[in-house]
């Protein structure tokens, strides 16, 4: 495997190789697999379960990783093709990026959408100029619209806790100070439809996903014997849902536009998740979400501290999941 | 050994075992003994320290360490139970902590006191808050009023050159720019005492230890054979001192106050350690701090640069008695 | 070798041994050569190649790093002697270096020029404080005056690609938005020089080098048989180059005066180098840069992006050769 960049890019017999793998490592570790590579890991935004998985799922391999993060210890870098840079950054990626990756054996990039121009973002402008210039292999550790690290752990998940493959996800937008990115979003919906989940993205009027991300579901669904439908009715949403898997993002009819989105938001406090929500679910419903969460905000106390919840586990998974990419990538 | 918080949590042979360890460890390396292991270190607080000689020693017994800030290319870390967090942290230690743990064999945590509410940080809230929630082995890196391995280092300083086990140690505050926490003071006084030494509080009015970490230490004292007690006069206590051992902390008359504890300190910059100081103690009167230290504002140049000063000793010994600890832990 | 500070400290015919072990480890990796050592860095400035490099040549090698950055996690380190530190800086470097240095098996320092004295910075006052208190191996990632693991990568790809040991190099200063240290051109003028080369200095009035710079460089080439001179003509200076090596600097004239810099080089800004620049050059001339570099203010792209320019090769055999002086160091 030269890049691990979306799920789209394998087949679905691929995916489940992969996890296959991850179980694998987890019940038989390789602690020499990956000795003398190195990892370096490129952090354009803030990063906890990235950051500390990558270094310890190589680790556990017998590998190395380095982590640089623009702007902090490093100079900040210039994405802009073409850009008079006589401004705050010292560095163009074009530079930058390609000299990290003589350094290292496989690279991993995470850059967040820039959130001014949905279609920019939606086409990945931003990251495919850095993944050109890249002649190693190469991770996505979370786009603008894709986070295939967080989907391949959030597949195993499922699997490790028997939650069917043609099982009903809801996918629910949920409250949140401001607009944050649709990275997650996309990558779920995909994630579940390639899974052969039945898909319904539950949502407040605004707040309908792109076209081009629920057809890219939708194909992949229709695959793998899914569905994907969008729905505003919670409760019909939810009914014998067997996943509710939470996100926040921001309002794609006023995309980069914070106060008109802020305006929208505000009549949306009740879209916390609590446990008055799992009604009509099935029993044995699981809470998902792929953190950071603020508490009582999108979720209350009583739904993450519940036993629906298995965030910690798709957490966990985070590294299971990224050392089987590790291992095909770089054993 | 499952946990490392706190020297009273051990006996005294328990910890005099660590230190001959710590001391095997140095002559006889064993440079694969964690081979595979992995370390977490979480930052909620600056460190030099710490920092680094936990990553030196893990990596000379064959480890790998990764580390965390806060903050700092990871999201602010929410520490309040209950909270509803729509401001400026976006993650929960209830989520961030065992996410972290659940990538490691055994996690590091430092969290400085809140200095806000002196029961409260005596009761160490904060932090048995996120050490209630780890399930791996759990090492304290600082606490609102512990720092067990500054004192576990401080104890094989002393044993290294020959400081009697019933020497007199001179505990005493000096002058800092503004109110520190009690940590150190704290581990101090109560790692002196289980050592079996007399140990002397030399402060300024309005600086007294609190009650409950005198009483720790006095019962420590009287199982060792030694002797706690407090004094405002410099001559007296040092009179024939072995060991000068110099801190900064905040006013615990005025905790959480610092216009009161500012306007107290405003008249005690001759608390700042000279020369002259030494004149009445034992001829090889050490002077131990745990650094970082401000020179010429807590002790003079003259005293730092001398021979009587064992400060980098003791720096250097975080990292032998620590890697005692990973030991024990880990292997 | 038990330090690396300065290319001067050793005899040219060392310096090619040391790109000759460079090129062999390229070709017959020794994974575990420096299992077991450990490398301390400490960046008091930002850092991106040395930052990365070094870490990856040193897991490549089968070491281990620890990275320290004052003031960013760590606290502040004050570097003047005699301080009374009631200001910013908590901790000294008096303390600090060593400190670091008792964890590590070597240790590698950045510390940028102060800019405010030429005379101080000359002397390397900064630098060699610290060095001074270091008793383990040391390694200048660059200092006010030098940077010899650029120098050494530097000479290297000029060797790799077969850029003639007596041909002409140009070190042309070029436009930035502020004045930077002299670090790089101090240390290239006298790495081309000690390579046999005809260097010609070429910089607009304000922008001569220092006497002591030319005088240490011209040293270098009366020994090797090269030459040293200024130019302002960049016409007659750039004919026949074989390399032109770009590289920003601040006013020597008005050193540490930044606004009496900023007014001379407003009407400087045709010093960004274009694609004529190379008319009059070798037909195969090369284009070398540090980085990091501002484009389309010191380069333009058309230059950046042509097969001239050799800076990403630079940038990769800061590894390389960095790898060398490790192995030379810890093995």
């Amino acid at each position: 495997m030269h890049r691990f960049l979306d799920l789209a890019d394998f087949s679905r017999d691929e995916i489940i190789a992969l996890i296959d793998l991850a179980r694998h490592l987890e019940q038989r570790p390789e602690p020499r697999a990956l000795a003398g590579r190195i990892l370096g890991l490129v952090f354009f935004n803030p990063s906890l379960r990235t950051l500390a998985s990558f270094q310890a799922g190589m680790a556990r391999l017998g590998g190395t990783s380095f982590v640089i993060t623009p702007g902090q210890g490093t100079w900040q870098l210039e994405t802009q093709l073409g850009a008079v840079m006589n401004g705050a950054t010292a560095e163009h990626v074009r530079e930058g990026i390609p000299v990290l990756a003589s350094y290292c054996d496989a690279l991993g990039i995470r850059a967040f959408a820039e959130g001014k121009d949905l279609a920019r973002d939606l086409a990945e402008t931003q990251f495919q100029a850095m993944a050109e210039i890249v002649d190693k292999p190469l991770i996505n550790l979370e786009s603008a619209m894709n986070h295939p690290c967080q989907s391949l752990a959030d597949w195993k998940t499922m699997d490790d806790l028997a939650v069917p493959r043609g099982g009903k996800l809801v996918l629910s937008w949920v409250q949140h100070p401001r607009a944050l990115p649709l990275a997650v979003p996309a990558a779920t919906v995909h994630m579940a439809a390639m899974r052969g989940m039945e898909v319904v993205v539950l949502r407040p009027e605004g707040y309908a996903l792109p076209a081009a991300i629920m057809e890219k579901a939708r194909a992949a669904a229709s695959s793998a014997g899914g569905s994907v439908r969008e729905s505003a009715n919670r409760a019909e949403a939810l009914a014998g849902a067997h996943v509710l898997y939470a996100k926040e993002w921001g309002s794609t009819e006023h995309y980069g536009n914070a106060e008109a989105d802020a305006r929208l938001r505000e009549n949306l406090s009740d879209w916390c998740v609590i446990p008055e929500w799992f009604t009509g679910a099935d029993a044995d419903c699981k809470f998902m979400h792929c953190l950071p969460v603020r508490r009582n905000v999108a979720v209350a106390d009583a739904v993450l501290d519940s036993s629906r919840s298995i965030v910690r586990r798709e957490a966990y998974n985070r590294m299971t999941a990224q050392m089987a990419v590790l291992h095909r990538m770089l054993s």
